[in-house]
């Protein structure tokens, strides 16, 4: 099983926790992908992921599967270890739901920012810019960390009381949050305490 | 069960078509949302889904699951019937990423044409446009047409030879197309017939 990725960039971030929560990171060969130099823009790269963007996952069998939430299924559901999109139908739906109010609400609204209302990845992957749709998404980030931080005061963690995909999600967000220079407020404090949590894991502390 | 919906949205279409596939529709109670009158903006709906739309599923004991991704993954671990979200790790997360595709390739993007780019629903409900953005995202459709007709070219159905969620999201994104008067050619002719054997299902066509 091979990932095609580039270290430290928010996505593939994603997928590289979902691997250690499993005890599965030395199981996967990771292949590096130049996203600064283009290549995922390339026909080859494309040839993989038709999205053109990082990461991606290559099967034994030559299948290839990109978006974190088809990749985390994936590695969910083939390895053993702890369950990151739950069990029952119920727990299935309501991790797949904070996940996907986390996805879009946060880790995507950052990155709208990034790449169309400020300089993002620089001219040459810059393509397109379109600063009012990035502004309001920044806007949006800002409501969905009042959201989350609302949650967090009942919960430990997303999507109830134990660790999921969505608390992945959420956490590569406010990661990308800081990058970007999206302020995250003290005064979210269940929010806060709930990220320092989540950084203190092994899969994330190492 | 009940579900919050109003009848003929294209996000509403995709929980009925699931519900209809799993044979499932009359173990379920409908409650009419007047969308057109804004009640899914009231704090009383907030309370049950703070994102603002519909559908929102509410189970027996009072959890509320949103978002129509986690809805049917709830429908279709609940209920008997063929599988719509896939069965081995390697079928659930090609339909995974097939579903996103559709998804915000293809309905989302006609969505925000729609919504952001367009009178929409109407100016009491748009209180947020963006034309250029919204234009952006209808060329996005159309590319996503393009990859969906390639896709088809082999495959039966979008994620390989069995009807799945995927499907069923393109479907309610041609739809939306239509009703948004967003251009379906005439010479994507694999997803043309695509979309005639899907709605030739019993599950559409009654
Ligand atoms: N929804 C996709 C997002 C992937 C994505 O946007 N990846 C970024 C890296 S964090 C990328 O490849 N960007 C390249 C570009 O913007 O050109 C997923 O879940 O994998
Ligand atoms: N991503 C959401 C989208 C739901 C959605 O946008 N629903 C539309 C009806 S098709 C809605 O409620 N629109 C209300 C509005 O735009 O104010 C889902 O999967 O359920």
């Amino acid at each position: 099983m091979k990932i095609y990725d580039i270290e430290g960039f928010p996505n593939p971030v994603r997928v590289r926790i979902a691997l250690a929560e499993k005890g599965a990171t030395d199981k996967v060969e990771f292949v590096p992908v130049d996203v600064m130099g283009g290549e995922h823009r390339t026909e080859a790269f494309k040839a993989k992921n038709p999205d053109a963007v990082v990461p991606c996952l290559e099967l034994a069998d030559g299948t290839y599967i990109s978006q974190c939430n088809a990749i985390t299924e994936y590695i969910d559901g083939h390895f053993e270890g702890p369950l990151l999109t739950g069990n029952t139908p119920k727990e299935r739906a309501q991790i797949s739901m904070m996940n996907l109010r986390a996805e879009n609400g946060l880790l995507n609204a950052v990155a709208a920012y990034f790449h169309y209302a400020t300089p993002g990845l620089g001219p040459d992957l810059e393509t397109y810019q379109c600063a009012e749709w990035g502004n309001k998404q920044k806007e949006v980030a800002g409501q969905t960390m009042a959201y989350l931080d609302s949650v967090l005061a009942d919960n430990d963690f997303l999507a109830g009381s134990e660790f999921s995909v969505a608390d992945i999600t959420a956490f590569a967000g406010l990661a990308f949050a800081d990058f970007a220079k999206v302020e995250i407020p003290d005064s979210f404090a269940n929010l806060n305490a709930w990220r320092a949590r989540v950084a203190a894991r092994p899969s994330i502390a190492g």
